[in-house]
C-alpha cells in the first residue's frame, strides 16, 4: 500500500531498559494512531559495534553504529533519540540540535539546570521540537485529572499530596552506580522529578519549596568493588506552595522496601478530591461534595474510550493500558508537535524547569529554609517564610 | 542489518475491534520478543477494497483485498489470521488448512461444537499449527498461578469461583447482533466461554456440569429496527465439577451493570488460595495457610520479572502490562508452535473443547439436570445426580 | 437517677461464644440506644452451677442456675435468650413459649424446617414476640441498600451474587462436631443460611432453587478419637430465582482457606449495582448508569450518620461499627417489636423461612432437580425446569 | 452474683461526642474483659441540672449534677472523666489530682504544653493514674505493628509517613469554634497530635522537626453570626528525625475533602514494610523481603485472635472490632494501671510529650527553620540545618 506520509527516520542512541522501551512505543503507536508520520527505524547506535549489530537485529533497525556522532551527522535522519546515559544527554543534545534535528530526550534532560538551560535555549533557537520522557503524564486519567481540575470540577484546589516511591535502592548491597553521583543524583533527581512533573501538570506552577534530603545508606560498592561514600538522597521531601494558592508536598524515595511504582497523589478542592496510585494507574478515584448525602464517596473511575486516546487501544473500557503504552502516547503527542499540529507537550523547556525545581529543593534542604522558584538571582538568598494560605 | 530469521506473512481477514488487536500484538511481539520468525504484514482483507486499502493503510500491510479467499490461496503467505464474526470461522479456517496454512482464529472457534469438531479435525490431518484467540490466559499472572498449582503450593484444590461479567447488554436499548442468534450466540458462548478456559487451564478438565441460562431482555431491535426475541442468555451459570475431584461453579453475565472486565475466579486449596481479578490483572492474592500465625492474609504479588515473560516486557517490577500486550504474549507462544519449539498453547483441538462444555451447558441448563462432559453419545441422558466430592 | 423505663429482665441459656456476644450486644444497646425497656441481666444458665456462676461474675448476670428450666419458670424474667446447641433449640423455646416469654434465638432456629414450623406456629398463637440472629441484616449498609433497591435507586434488579464463606473447617483436622450432624449440619445450613437471609432481605423471595452440595472432606475424628463419616456438604450452592423476577444464586463454603468472613453480595439492576463484602461491612459500592460519562465507577460510601443508627453510636463518619455493633443493633430493634412499635424484624416465621430455604436446596441437591420453594406438599415433586426470565 | 472485685466510681464531666464514646467504652469493657475494678457509673456533671439529668437517665449514671467540682469533692468517686471543651481541662485536672482523683483526660491534655507540663508533674507528685484519650493506639493491628517493628520483624526502620485527614472543616461555612482558637486550635494541634502520638508509639522519639503550617480559609463565622479571623492551620506538615536514625514525615488535615478517617501511615524497614490505614482498621499490610521470589507482596492481614486483645471481643477472626470498642481497649489498659499490673499506657506525661511536640512544630514553621524537640531552653534557637542521615 502505498502511503502518502512522509517518513520519520529515527536515531536511537542507547539501548537498555528505557532504548528499548522508546522503541516498543514507536512500534505500538505506528499500529495504533493515525501519526502524522511514518516513523523509520533507521540506525541505532551503542557502544561497540557488536551491541549495535545485536541491538538493530532484536529491535528492528536497518543499520548499527558505535559512532553516535555518525547518527547526528546522517543526513537521512530526522530524530535523535537519547537514552543514553544522563551525564551525555547535553553533549548528544547540543549536537544534535547544532544539526537541526529533533531531539527526543529520556529524563532527567541533564544533571544539572545549568545545562538544561543551555540545551533548551538552543533548541529555541534552532526551531527543533524536543521531547523530555515524563511518560506518566501520558496517561489517559492524568489526563482526565487535569482536565476536570480545569474545568472546575474540585472546585478551588486546597491541598496535594505526590509520591513517587520505589524500592530499587533499599538493598544496602545494591551497587553504586550513575545515580549516586552527587552531580545529579539521588532520589529527588531521579524519582522526586516525575512527582514534580505530575504536581505541575495537575495545579500549574510551584513558587516556593522547602527541602528535607536523607541519605539513608551512606555507603555502597562500586562496580570495581571499592566503597563509595554516598552524599546524594535515598530520600528527598518538599513542602511547596503553587502559584494558585494551594499548598502540598512530595516524597521521592527509592528505599521504600515493598513498593514497585508508587508515582500517587491526592488532591483536595473544595468541591471534590482525587486520589490515584501509578500501580493501578487505570484507575481514577473521585469524590464529588454534590452527590446525594448518604451516597457520597470515592468513585473508581476505570479507564475506558471516555478517557482519550484510550479508544485508540481498545473499543472497551476496563480492559487497560500498560506502561509501554503510555509511551506510545508520549511519541504521538512529540509527533504532532513535529508536525506542527500542537505545542510540545513537555519539551526541554519543561525538562529544564524540572531540573530547577529539583536543584531548588536540593538548595533548601542544605540551607534548611523555604526558597523561591523563581530564577532570578536575587530570589538565591534564603526567603523569610510565611504563614498561610498566601504563602 | 541482515536478519537471518524466515519470514512470516500474515494474511488478516477481519479489521474491527480483534483485528487490530491482532495488529498491535503482533508489533508488539515482533520488538519486545526474540521470535522465531520475523512478522511481515502481507495482505488484509475486508468486504471493500476501499475497506481493505484504509486498513491496509492504518495497519502497515502491503496489500489488501476484498476477497479473502484470494488471501488463502496466494503462496506467499504463511498465517492466515481469522478475525471475522463467527459464522464465518469455520469456512475461511477449513480453506486455509486445506491450503496448508497455519491458522490463528479469535475465539469462538465456531458457534457450534460440531462445526468446531471438524476444523480440529482438518488441522490434525494437515499438520498445521492452529490458536485460538483465549489472550487472558497469556497473562503471566494466570500462568504463575497455574505453576502453583502444579507445584502443589496450595495443596490439594478444593474449590472453584469463575466469573465472567461485563455490562455491553445491559441496557435493553442496545441492539439485537450476531451475539444474539440462536446459534452460538448468547452470554455463555460469549464470555463463559473465557470463564471456562480459564478454570480448565488453573485446573484441569471439567467432567460434569449442570447449567442455567437466563434471557433478561426478551427482545431487542435489529439494526433493521425490527423487533427480534431473543432466545440466549443474558447470564449462565453452571456447576462444575473436575476430574481432580474439585467443585466449582462459573457465571456469565453480559448485563453485569458497572462491570467492565470482570473475569475473576478464586480457588481453595488446602494449604492455600488465590484470589484474582481482570480488572486489575498485573495482580495475584495468594493466601499461604503455611504463614506464621499472626502474619497471614491475602499476599497482593505485583507482576514482575519474576512472572516470565513479563521481563521482556519491561525489567522493573510493577510498571504493568496492557490488555494488548497479552496479544502479544499469545502470538508469541503461538509462533513458538510453529517453529516446533513447544506444543500449541490453545490450538483448535483446545477451542474445541470450550465449544464443547458451552454446549454441554446449555443442554444442561434446558434439560434441568446435570450433565457429563464426555463426547460418548451413551453419556448424553441426563445422569443420575450423586453427591459428594466423588461427583 | 429514676428511670420511668420498664424493666426487661433476661434469662440466658448458653454462655459460649454467641452467649457473649449477646450479653456484648445488650450492654452497647443499653448505653447507645434510647431502648423501650430496661434490660436486666437476671440469671444465666449453663450446664453446671460453677460454670453458671463464673458466667455470672464474668457477664454482670445476678442470679445463675445449671438448670434452664428454672429460668423459664421464674416469673420475674419476661425475655428468654437462647444461646444453647442447635439441637435444644426447639425444647427450649416451646418450654419459653408456653410460660409466655418473648423468645430470642440464635440461628438457627432448630435444625429441621419441621421443628422450626412448630416453634413459629407457638409464637405465633402465644402472641409473644421473636427474633432469631441473624445479625448481619442489621448493618446499617445493608438497611441503606435495601432502601436504595425500594427506592429504585437501581432501577430493575437483573441478577444477584451472594457468598457466605469462611475456613473453619479447611483444615482436615478439625473435629467432627454437632456442625457435622446429618440433620440441620452442614455449610449451607450453618452459613448459607445467612447467605440467604441477605438475599431474601433485599430482593424479596426466592420461589425456585437448584442445589449443589460437596462433602470435600468425607470423615473427621470427633471429640473421643473416633473417626466419623460426614455426610452433610462442607460446600453448599444454589441457583436461585425471585419472585420479582430476578435470578441469581449463592454459595455456602467452610472450607474457603483464607476466608474469615466472605459474606459477600453483588447486585446488578437496569440502572444500578452494588457490592459489598462483610470483610470491610462499613462499606458500600455503588454505581450509577446516570453518572456522567468519564466520572463512572463504583463509589466507596463509608458508613456515617447518613446510614442509621450509626449516628447512635458515633457522630462522625467514617469511624466504623464492629461486629458486636450488630448484635446491639439487632437487639434495639426486637425490643421495639416487644414495645408494639414496630413489628418483628426477624421472627420466628423468618427463622422458619431460611430453614426452609435451605432444606428444599437440600433436597434440589440429592434430586438433581430444580424445586419451587413453596410449602405445599404437591411442589415436592421434581419441576419441570425451564428456561429464561420466566423461571 | 457476689462479686470479689473493688468498685471503681466513676464520675463524668462533659456528655458530647466523647463523653458519650466513654460510656460506651467502659460499658463494653465491663462485659468483654476480666476488668480489675468493677466499674461503676456514679455521677454525671453537665452545665445545667436538666441536661445533666438527661445524661444519666440516657448513660446509666445514679447521680447527676451541674457542678463539677461537686464531683470531684464527692469522696465516694474514685475516677475523675474529664471530656469538657480543651480549655477547662488544666483547671478540672489539677483539681481531681489535688483530690487524690485518678484521672482520665480526652486530648489534647492542654491547649499549651507549658498547661499540660503543670498537670502531669502534680499527677506525678500525687501518685495517682491518668490517662490521656489516644485510642487509635488501643488498635489491636497498631499493638501488632508495634511489636514486629520491637521484634525486628521489618529489620532497621528508614523511613515513616503518617497523615491524620479528615474532612469536617472543608466547608467555607462550617463556623468558627475552640478548635480555631490561637491558643491550643488548628488541625496540627486537633489532628496532627493523632499523627504524632502513632508515629513515637510506632517508632519511638522524634528529635527534630520541621514544620509547615497553611491556613486555608482565612475566616469563619462563629455562632453568633459574627465573621472572626482564623489564625490557625488547617492543614499542618511536619518533617520529621527519629532518635532512632528514621526520619520521616506527617501531615495533618481537616480540609481533607472525601477523607472522614485517614488515620495512616507506612514504614519502611531494611528487610519489610507496613502499610495501614484507619479507613480499614481491622486490617494491617505487611510486606517481607525475605519471602520467595515471585510470592513477595503486601500481605493484608485481617485482625483476628492472634492480635490480643481481639479475641476477648470475638473468638472468630475476620469479624472487626468498631470504634468504640478501641475505647473499650484504652479502659482495659487504665484500669489495669490503676491496679498497678502495668504502667499507665498514655499518661499524663505522654500527653504532655505530644502537647510539646505539636508546638515545638508550630514554632518550627513560624520560623522556617528546624527546631529540636527537646524542652531543654538551649535548643530554642533555630537549629543548624544538617543533611544525612545522622540528622
Amino acid at each position: 500500500m502505498a502511503t502518502s506520509k512522509p517518513e520519520l527516520r529515527i536515531g536511537l542512541i542507547g539501548t537498555g531498559f528505557m532504548g528499548k522501551t522508546h522503541v516498543f512505543g514507536f512500534a505500538t503507536a505506528m499500529r495504533v494512531f493515525d501519526l502524522p508520520f511514518a516513523p523509520v527505524f533507521h540506525t541505532v547506535a551503542d557502544v561497540t559495534q557488536e551491541a549495535a549489530n545485536d541491538a538493530a537485529r532484536r529491535l528492528g533497525f536497518t543499520h548499527a553504529t558505535d559512532n553516535w556522532r555518525g547518527i547526528i551527522d546522517d543526513p537521512e535522519i530526522d530524530l535523535i533519540d537519547i537514552t543514553a546515559p544522563n551525564a551525555l544527554h547535553k553533549e548528544m543534545a547540543l549536537a544534535a540540535i547544532a544539526a537541526g534535528k529533533h531531539v527526543y530526550c529520556e529524563k532527567p534532560l541533564a544533571p544539572l539546570a545549568a545545562d538544561a538551560a543551555e540545551m533548551a535555549t538552543a533548541a529555541e533557537a534552532a526551531k527543533v521540537k524536543t521531547q523530555v520522557g515524563f511518560n506518566y503524564l501520558c496517561n489517559p486519567m492524568l489526563q482526565h485529572a487535569r482536565r476536570m481540575i480545569e474545568r472546575g470540577t474540585l472546585g478551588d484546589i486546597i491541598g496535594y499530596r505526590g509520591i513517587h516511591a520505589e524500592d530499587y535502592m533499599s538493598d544496602a548491597d545494591a551497587p553504586f552506580t550513575f545515580r549516586h553521583d552527587p552531580v545529579g543524583g539521588g532520589a529527588l533527581a531521579d524519582l522526586g522529578s516525575h512527582a514534580l512533573a505530575t504536581a505541575e501538570f495537575l495545579l500549574g506552577p510551584v513558587t516556593r519549596v522547602m527541602g528535607d534530603l536523607v541519605t539513608v545508606i551512606p555507603s555502597r560498592r562500586d562496580a570495581g568493588g571499592n566503597i563509595r561514600k554516598v552524599d546524594v538522597d535515598d530520600i528527598g521531601r518538599a513542602f511547596l506552595r503553587f502559584a494558585s494558592g494551594a499548598s502540598g508536598s512530595i516524597e521521592a524515595n527509592w528505599c521504600a522496601t515493598g513498593r514497585k511504582m508508587q508515582h500517587d497523589f491526592e488532591i483536595h478542592g473544595t468541591e471534590g478530591s482525587l486520589h490515584f496510585s501509578q500501580e493501578r494507574f487505570n484507575e481514577l478515584h473521585h469524590y464529588d461534595t454534590r452527590a446525594a448525602p448518604g451516597l457520597r464517596g470515592f468513585t473508581r473511575i476505570e479507564a475506558g474510550p471516555d478517557h482519550p486516546p484510550y479508544g485508540e487501544f481498545c473499543v472497551a473500557p476496563g480492559h487497560q493500558l500498560g506502561f509501554n503504552d503510555l509511551k506510545a502516547i508520549e511519541i504521538l503527542e512529540f509527533l504532532r508537535a513535529i508536525a506542527g499540529e500542537t505545542s510540545e507537550p513537555f519539551g526541554f523547556e519543561a525538562g529544564l524547569r524540572i531540573q530547577t525545581l529539583v536543584e531548588r529543593i536540593q538548595q533548601s534542604a542544605r540551607a534548611g529554609r523555604w526558597l523561591n522558584t523563581a530564577a532570578a538571582p536575587s530570589s538565591d538568598r534564603p526567603d523569610a517564610p510565611k504563614q498561610g494560605a498566601q504563602q
